[in-house]
């Protein structure tokens, strides 16, 4: 069984910040909330978590093997170098959507996100180091078969995005309804999920039903370790073992199918 | 008529750069995608375009104002500051839609995004000083009514991310079809559209047709301007008078629906 | 005669928003300080502009080319993304060190760097564009003879930082004591000076005195233009010169000495 | 006794790079520059470690806690998202000075700084956990008494530069012959000096000589820790002392004089 700890890290009151004393330039919001993401990715990737972007204001991290001291010190990093702080919600769990759910009531109970008096909210449930083990994480790393071949050189630029954002949509509606997972665009034609154990036959299921519905047709490679970082990279070699083989989904283990 | 100059920014040779010699860290990847998005929103900002993330890979920007020695500096400047080069492909007309056509047929013609020959192009037809007049480009900022109430604030975060998910799949797919518009999630619960000349009716309908799809409720602010920075700025405020006024659709000159 | 338009960007209330409520992280402290470079790095360089980090909370920068309205937008842009503001001062005289002592004087007769009431001054005199010419900029760019044979490869690599420091001490303190000139450490073993027009004796003058005084050897590219960007550029060419002819002072139109 | 773990982080071949296949613009340098800086400072300090920017293609930080395998990590996280890589020298000794020589040999026994071949050294003496104490870092931070009121208030910005760098280059002298320590200035009128096991009367008479050679009026908070991050802290608070004490020397333990 998997072991998932998700933190969310969420911008505090930061809608009325973009609008006061009057609408922020969009250029410069769009500056700060991705070289706020940028700096996470680094924060949290410095020891082995891994982060998404989400909604910018609202991300979703993978945080095994960072504990309530390594959350304290990225809150207060962000605190000194930007004019805006995030309040993060920790919780664990074999789901990783369930897990979420806990981690974002942490910061509901504790205030709105658009409640200038709650910020810096820190807390929830941290994976024990005595209660870890080498199969707490599954991440899938999907992309599209031949995207630059189909849409990239041949699609006016916004038909090839159209076409991977339909993709992207029914996947992660597929996979959140049937099996409890997060998943998330990360760029190009790539999606990576944050997986519950799921057997080969549940992705080679998700694939048929993308390419049912939306005529998308997609590849995945499967990576289970102790971190993020580990089950991610695993999963990233198991998908250029798609490219290879011609397999549609392929583990780190080396089972294909 | 709208008269929108767009640019397709395209990094040269990026899937296999990812790879080579192996899969490269996600988080540094993550890393290097944003802050490149951050720079360029920053060199287009800075001479009052627009840049959208898009697929990180493949971004759109409105350049009105940029012309070839302005592209020329920005395209010089990623190069010397990044281990990747960017191709970037313009063009002008009426339709945003149109002009990506031709922006992407550019590059395409030039090679695949994929070859790695075929680095740093830069071509296509700006907008001459003579023919700019202070109505080329309509921006529309939409937002959903009272996202943290219904969803931030209620649901876990991977829901009240997969309803605006939703909303803005829809709308994207129907402002591209009905009206030749390029639709961007741009954080939160925020989208911005760069629209050929649009009525408010034919934005009424799009938020009816969404309401009526997939039951997220939008509002929007739409301004007209010489340049991307100016009829974002007021669509900006006049979506502030959505808020304030309850209305569902406020153009910057006043008048509401 | 040049005729230089110099800008002093002072952070507002910096010292105290260092340690309070406590003192921050070191770490974070260098993190934002160098970003904030890097970013007005690329505000004025968009411009044609050139900014040296000095103290990194006073900032010295060449802003030829840059009239009130970029600089406001400067200062906006920098409002909108850290958690401090800037604030600035703007002059204009063939000496570089006297057009930098009036931009002072515009902050200092507005208040204390430390006074928290002092915020995002914006005044001066712009150079108009009328009264521009291809003359206004001299720009020299030194660097150390072999430093990588004679120190970096042979020397504790503090004491290669020392031998170039004093290099670069003494020449600071006799370009401003004789010429008027503002000299930057640029990194690696380049300083470059903004003067006023000054003949090649002068420069021969200036390298035997540093040769003299802390028996380091420089040689020295200058450039003249309109902007701090092309004089900039063409004293790194005539740099070059010196590095392919032997030669200690090269000027960009070809002379040498 | 102290035990100063020093990290010399050079960039491979850096010189050549900046002109090659012409001389790139120096704001696209200065930014490279800086931002790499600033990403070492996050990178290092994330495990409590301090870098200085020292020469900016030469850098030196100060890594007690960061084993072989935090500094590869840094290394490929560098090489990820830069258009250069860099070379790590690393050593451990009381005396800091001595560290930083021992760390500089690893780098030139492999090859030159502009040696297109020699790159991404990693190698040297990693203090090993067991051999660790509470007592391995000192770390004394220096700043100029008032130097608001004193200079930035009332002199030509460029002249509070001047003998702000005056009395560091003096500073800097003094550690390194009678003390070997390692001072850098880091920004304002601030320097931050890296100790062997020194006594109050050595700083005492530190600043007593840079007050008689320069007549520049310093104070300083000197911590002892496990690492970088903690006497730094601790320094910091120390000097906060002297702030409100009036003190010229005061240690992290209280004592002053």
């Amino acid at each position: 069984m998997t072991n998932t700890q998700v933190t969310l890290v969420q911008v505090d009151n930061y809608g009325p910040w973009t609008v006061t004393p009057e609408p922020r330039r969009e250029v410069d919001l769009q500056t700060l909330q991705s070289r706020l993401y940028a700096d996470l990715s680094q924060l949290f990737g410095n020891r082995e978590g891994y982060v998404f972007f989400t909604r910018f204001d609202n991300m979703i991290a993978v945080t095994n093997g960072l504990d309530r001291e390594a959350h304290a010190l990225i809150q207060e990093s962000v605190a000194n170098r930007y004019p805006v702080t995030v309040s993060l919600g920790v919780a664990t769990d074999p789901s990783p959507a369930a897990a979420l759910g806990d981690a974002t009531n942490q910061l509901q109970a504790a205030g709105s996100a658009q409640d200038e008096d709650r910020t810096q909210i820190l807390g929830g449930g941290f994976l024990a180091g005595a209660d870890r083990t080498d199969a707490d994480v599954q991440i899938a790393h999907f992309d599209v078969i031949d995207a630059t071949g189909k849409y990239t050189d041949k699609l006016n630029a916004f038909d090839s995005f159209i076409r991977i954002e339909q993709g992207y949509a029914e996947l992660m509606r597929h996979m959140r309804r049937a099996h409890d997972s997060l998943s998330f665009f990360v760029g190009g034609d790539n999606v990576i999920a944050v997986c519950p154990e799921l057997t080969p036959a549940a992705y080679r299921d998700a694939i048929d039903h993308v390419a049912g519905e939306v005529d998308v047709d997609l590849q995945v490679g499967v990576g289970r370790a102790r971190t993020a970082q580990d089950a991610g990279m695993r999963a990233k070699h198991a998908l250029e073992e798609c490219r290879h083989e011609g397999t549609a989904v392929e583990f780190g283990d080396g089972s294909h199918y």
